[in-house]
C-alpha cells in the first residue's frame, strides 16, 4: 500500500489509521506546491490530476484519492482495528461525521484560512459562515470520548483539521472548551503523538526548502 | 421516513434517490431563509442545529444530517434498487466520487458562488482555485455514460449540482462538452426529470413568498 502525503495535510489522518491498525504503507511524501514526489521527483498530478494528497495506491494497484473515501478504505481493510462500524446502525453516523469535517470544517472554514493567496475577504467571509460549526462540535463531544462510541477514522480525520488551529490564529481553540479538552487528549493518544511529531519534522523541512528555493 | 428539504437544494438528490428506488417519504420542505418547516412553521434548527437540509428521519426515529451520509443510506437501505455498490472493489469508488463532489464542487465551488451575500472576491477566489475541478470530469466522464458504471447515488448528487449552473452564469457548462451531454442525459431520467419539475414549482413558491415578505 502507498500512501502519497504531505507534511501535517489532511492526509496525516490516514497516517494515523494506518499506525492505529499496526499495518504498514509507503509513505511517498509530495511537496504541496511543486506537486513532486519526493522520492524520485516524479510528477504526483500524473497519480492524481487534480494534486490532492491523500492519495492511496492498494496492494492491488487500485489508486484511490478523497480523504473521506481512504479513510473507510482503511477502516474496512482492517477490521480488526475497530476504526469504523462496518455495518449496523452506527455505519451512517460515521459517514455523517467524515462528512461534516470535510465540507463544513476542512473545505469550508479552514483551507481558505489556511491559503496564504486567499484575500482577506475571503478569510473573513468563511469566518462569518462556518466558525459556528465549531459551536455544534462542542455540543456533541461534552461528555463524550469520541465522535462516536469508540475512537473511529472519523476521529483521526478531526484531530488532523483541528491540529490546524495552529496556524490560524483567528480561531481560538479557548473558546470551545469541551473540543479543546477533546483534541489535548487525543493529541496524547500513541499513535496520534508519533504521527505529529513525524510530520512535524517533515513539515519544517519543507518550509526550509521552499525558503531556498525563494 | 421523513426528508428535510428545500427546494432546488442539495437535498434534491435523496428525492432522486428514493424517485429511483420507488420507495415514498415525508417531503418536509424547510425555507432556507427561515428555517421554518413549512408544513407546521416549527423550527428546523430544532431537527439540525446546523440548519442544513437535507436531513433524515428514519423509520426507526434516527435522524441523519450530511448529504453523502443520506446517499449512501438510502443505498444501503434499499439495496434492490442498486444505487450503489453495497461492497467490493466499487464501494470506496463510489465514496471517493460523494467526496469530491461534496468537497470540491458543492462546498468549494458552488456554495460561495449560489451566496447572494458572498463579496465579488470571494466569488473570483472559489473559481480561480475550483474551476478546474470541471476539467477532471469532464476527462472522467468522456465515454461514460454515467460516474461509476451503472447510475448510483453519486450521479444524483452530480447531476443536482450541475443544474446549479443555471444560477451560476461564470460557469458556461458548454465549455465542458462530456459534462454537459451527461447533464442533459440525465436530467431526461425520469427520477431526474420528475425531481427537478417538482422542486422548481416549489422553488418558485419560495421566491414569491420571500419577495412577499421582503
Amino acid at each position: 500500500m502507498d500512501l502519497y502525503f504531505s507534511p501535517l495535510a489532511c492526509s496525516m489522518a490516514t497516517r494515523v489509521a494506518l499506525y492505529e491498525a499496526g499495518e504498514q504503507a509507503n509513505y511517498l511524501e509530495v511537496d504541496p506546491r511543486s506537486k513532486r514526489v519526493q522520492t524520485d521527483g516524479s510528477d504526483f498530478t500524473k497519480i492524481n490530476p487534480i494534486g490532492l494528497v491523500p492519495t492511496l495506491r492498494t496492494d492491488d494497484g487500485v489508486v484511490l484519492t478523497e480523504n473521506a473515501a481512504i479513510l473507510q478504505y482503511v477502516a474496512d481493510r482492517f477490521p480488526q482495528a475497530g476504526l469504523g462500524p462496518t455495518s449496523g446502525a452506527e455505519r451512517p453516523r460515521l459517514h455523517q461525521w467524515l462528512c461534516f469535517i470535510g465540507t463544513e470544517l476542512h473545505k469550508g472554514l479552514f483551507v481558505p484560512l489556511l491559503d496564504k493567496k486567499a484575500p482577506a475577504e475571503v478569510k473573513t467571509y468563511v469566518l462569518g459562515r462556518y466558525l459556528s460549526r465549531l459551536d455544534y462540535l462542542e455540543d456533541h463531544l461534552k461528555g463524550r470520548e469520541y465522535l462516536l462510541h469508540h475512537f473511529s477514522v472519523a476521529d483521526a480525520y478531526l484531530v488532523t483539521v483541528i491540529n490546524w488551529t495552529m496556524a490560524t490564529p483567528p480561531i481560538e481553540l479557548a473558546k470551545w472548551p469541551a473540543l479543546k479538552a477533546y483534541f489535548d487528549r487525543l493529541r496524547t493518544r500513541p499513535s496520534v503523538a508519533k504521527a505529529i511529531a513525524e510530520e512535524f519534522e517533515l513539515y519544517k523541512a519543507e518550509l526550509a526548502r521552499h525558503k531556498a528555493a525563494a
